[in-house]
């Protein structure tokens, strides 16, 4: 996603390192070595790094970089501006680091489990990732390492304080760099993607009298709440203009249709959308509308209908495309 | 929710405080008195004490505890129990706050926006609340507090330590206790109510046999899931089964019938969670699944039905009665 960054290397416990290299094939993620970690955080991370210096964890060798950063994949809403600030700062400082100011309190209890001190809030942050730091600074406060600093210490700028006397850069993040720590935080994560995935709408419709309205009064109601593209139905003669849509970040769609069931149409539209690159990491939402204006007083569609979309929907549910009907009957 | 608590002293800022009265109103909360706030933390902490012990801030004194305890209303879902446990603590040594691990280590910085120090995460904890105090030690504190304490402190562990010698039993709490910070956390709350709601459903069904049959597998598919009560549908006539599971924790209805559209029945069933008080703090919602068995291909509901469900719908919302439809026809 960032193309300055040359290197990714995930660091894997070996349990997952199979589940890790199937996610990068599948996905087609590109720049990745995937590394063995070890039993604590410090150790899978001097893990990381010895592949840009030691041929021991990796078959080939990475150039080493200048700055390398450090990330947690628990932290997964990191955006390109913040990395670009701590290696900037990194590469002035020798080392760099996101902070957030503290939501609570910190307290220092004595050995009765009582309150020993408490401490004054606005003069400590909370060290959060990403974290950069001058490869060889880092890699040598690796190197000089204790066995305790592995086993127990958690913090990076820590040891390149205490081994290379190097005061990191701390850099004010964004409240979304949060460890996703909690069972909520999960519910919490979930919702921020959703919320990213409907910034958009694309509504399209066929050149008939009624829908045109309906193409038009449908994206004149929602622009006040989302981003709203309208186009028209004739897809295989002009889908340019999808084809602008698509390269952008719009992954719901309003069909508005008053056959039956408009499978040739339908199927178009699946299949450009499974061209694009879109369905790859987060599902499309396609909502197949079908206008029903009825000559007497019940539905008219059918169960066989009903049964197509149901076995068309499953089927595009494989590529990531979510299909669903709504029937609206008006007199 | 807590019987034991005496009073409650809900501190509001002055353009909040109709609002709040009219929440205590609507919800029938007992034992609660509304406080002006002040600009800071300590300064409304402060106007809360004072209802037990100054006639200023309240018309009414109220009688002074024996033990105080400090909430905040961003932390929606403390349990009881850990309530409990900072109270005891409080009487015993005088003050107590709930803590939590740090999730992420803390720093100082220096003057020049650099590292100065890392501390120790494991020797350090996360205060949070509740908090209990004997009310002569945090009022005593909070007497003696200087201008400064009262507008730029945060903690009031740290004013019983100060001005009172009292050093706060620190109590392990739970990850619940969390602060509702950032947007993130509004969407986490939302997910971990709507957990609690959907922990059981009922099944209602009348005495039919394909009815009954459904009635029988619903439960069953279902129960591996969430706690599944299944009764009949003659609510009329024995509605103490419905009664014991409306004195329970469920929120959700499921409702087969095989009628066009069950009127009475429904109407019932809305009268009977309306008289409860369950739909009063959250919402209820009332699944009405009509099984059509159809005889030729096309649906047997027609649109005066739906007009007829939808504006009963309408009308139970009000009452914070979700009424959904589900059609299914099977042949």
């Amino acid at each position: 996603r960032i193309s300055w960054i040359s290197d990714i290397v995930v660091v894997v416990s070996p349990e997952n390192i199979e589940t890790m290299k199937t996610i990068i094939e599948k996905y087609g993620h590109k720049r990745v070595t995937v590394v063995q970690g070890g039993i604590t955080r410090h150790r899978s991370i001097f893990n990381g790094l010895k592949v840009f210096a030691e041929n021991e964890f990796s078959s080939h060798l990475l150039q080493k970089p200048e700055v390398v950063i450090i990330h947690d994949a628990v932290r997964p809403f990191v955006e390109e501006d913040i990395v670009s600030k701590v290696v900037m700062a990194a590469k002035e400082h020798g080392a760099a680091g996101a902070i957030r100011p503290l939501v609570s309190t910190v307290v220092a209890s004595a050995a009765d489990g009582c309150l020993d001190h408490s401490l004054e809030r606005a003069r400590y942050r909370a060290s959060e990732m990403p974290q950069a730091f001058l490869f060889d600074i880092i890699y040598e406060a690796y190197q000089q390492c204790t066995d305790y600093d592995l086993d127990y210490g958690t913090e990076c700028l820590h040891l390149a304080l205490k081994y290379c006397k190097t005061n990191a850069k701390l850099v004010e993040g964004t409240a979304d760099l949060w460890k996703v720590t909690y069972k909520r935080d999960l519910y919490a994560a979930e919702s921020i993607i959703k919320d990213n995935l409907s910034q958009q709408v694309c509504v399209i419709t066929n050149v008939k009298e009624t829908l045109a309205q309906v193409g038009f009064l449908l994206p004149e109601s929602l622009k006040s709440q989302i981003k709203v593209e309208a186009i028209s139905m004739s897809l295989s003669k002009n889908d340019s203009c999808l084809q602008n849509i698509l390269s952008g970040q719009c992954y719901n769609f309003v069909c508005v249709n008053d056959k039956r069931w408009a499978t040739q149409e339908t199927q178009e539209l699946v299949d450009v959308l499974e061209k694009s690159t879109i369905p790859l990491l987060y599902p499309v939402v396609l909502i197949l509308v079908h206008l029903d204006i009825p000559e007497n007083n019940s539905f008219s569609i059918g169960m066989e209908d009903l049964t197509t979309i149901k076995k068309f929907a499953r089927e595009t549910k494989k590529k990531n495309i979510l299909v669903y009907g709504l029937l609206i009957q008006y007199k």
